[in-house]
């Protein structure tokens, strides 16, 4: 990440976090990527959700502005509020952090094929209509290109449940929401997933081996190559764009 | 629905809808749902997520069951908590809905390529593990088999823009977190989702057209071939069973 003569800037690294529990697996795994990431020089903030009693649902609170006669259209208020400075404090200092972030960091247990609700709501909050991505500016010329994301997820199923015509269906494909449509349309550069497979059954000794994996990965993700993603220049007009319906 | 000598039994409808705005076009595409279902003499229960305040965020309090010493494993304590009648109220409540309906309608404008955290915390939460589904109850075996569900979203973006290879992806690729994976793994028949495209952009006279075409897609319904499903026969035994991790 160095571009300058002298000192190296340290990599800033938004590690978002999702579990009820404090004394579970992902607890570790969240653990071990802070102490391997701060251990290669990154500076680290941590968004860990259920402690924080993070807000799940977009509401009228969010956007405290005086004209609440108006019926609340989300992407609008969100735009507006963000222009004058009045959006919900816990909302502000979220998209600070993503704002500063090199790396995003997603951490969560795969519950019903997608995110715990809580961390779907943090991107419902946090991903502001007009700041991280507008009616021309997604992908490629999305908001928050030159940023780098990354999934880690840890599964009931083992990993034949994700394969090629599994039962469950494959890993990129049930992720496909978060990655492409969230991630990578955002203009982030999003890392194949780090999954941690079948958490509850695996005993002791499985689960070292896979902190032990997860620590290999953040090692090596550097060398990683990026999931391919859809270009706007390769979709004329850009009839795609609008995320947010009402 | 009827299958008895005497008066046909009516179908019972579920609607969960999922938006903060009552005066939105999401709450006019409920209200002509909830006339169009009634006049085909359905007994309809609304669950208005937001007006109800519903909690989005599965933690400790949904199991006020005594050992509150033991770390949170969500399916343990879900089945547990079923088994000895302690689950949250509002939990039961909404479980007891999803049991006795014949029909799923789940409503919500696409947020972020899924659905509003809201929605996905009532499927966190009521979705109980070894209720709607067992390790060796899934799809065609599913706790929810005889049901049937569909979805019915609206989108800001047009509907080219959820064509093949478009910018956004398929809408059926986008839904099968949801429709496969929720919906399609507890056994539910789901028919085609309805998409209102572009609401926030195409005026009165679109919106009445949209308004329109739901009506008819209910009216219709009951000749609509149901998305194809992954069966468990076909997956040996069924290793790709477990859809929440710890």
């Amino acid at each position: 990440m160095s571009c300058c003569v002298g000192e190296p800037v340290p990599r800033r690294v938004l590690l978002v976090s999702a579990h009820p529990e404090p004394r579970s697996f992902h607890a570790a795994l969240r653990a071990t990527a802070v102490e391997e990431l701060e251990s290669q020089g990154c500076i680290v903030t941590v968004s860990d959700l259920y402690a924080m009693r993070f807000k799940a649902t977009v509401d009228h609170s969010d956007f405290p502005a005086p004209d609440t006669h108006e019926p609340l259209n989300v992407s609008l208020a969100q735009r507006r509020s963000w222009k004058d400075g009045s959006l919900a404090a816990d909302i502000q200092t979220e998209l600070n952090h993503l704002l500063e972030a090199d790396l995003l960091l997603l951490m969560f247990p795969l519950w019903w094929f997608g995110m715990p609700a809580i961390l779907k709501g943090w991107i419902d909050r946090v991903f502001l209509s007009g700041v991280v991505y507008s009616r021309s500016a997604v992908f490629e010329l999305g908001r928050l290109a030159g940023k780098t994301a990354l999934v880690a997820v840890t599964t009931g199923a083992p990993s034949q449940a994700y394969g090629p015509n599994s039962l469950n269906g494959e890993m990129n494909d049930i992720l496909m929401p978060l990655q492409r449509g969230v991630l990578g349309f955002t203009g982030m550069q999003v890392l194949p997933p780090f999954v941690g497979y079948q958490v509850p059954y695996v005993g002791d000794e499985g689960r070292a081996d896979i902190l032990a994996e997860w620590r290999l990965y953040l090692r090596g993700m550097n060398d990683l190559v990026p999931l391919v993603m859809p270009r706007l220049a390769d979709h004329g007009d850009a009839l795609g764009v609008g995320v947010r319906a009402n």
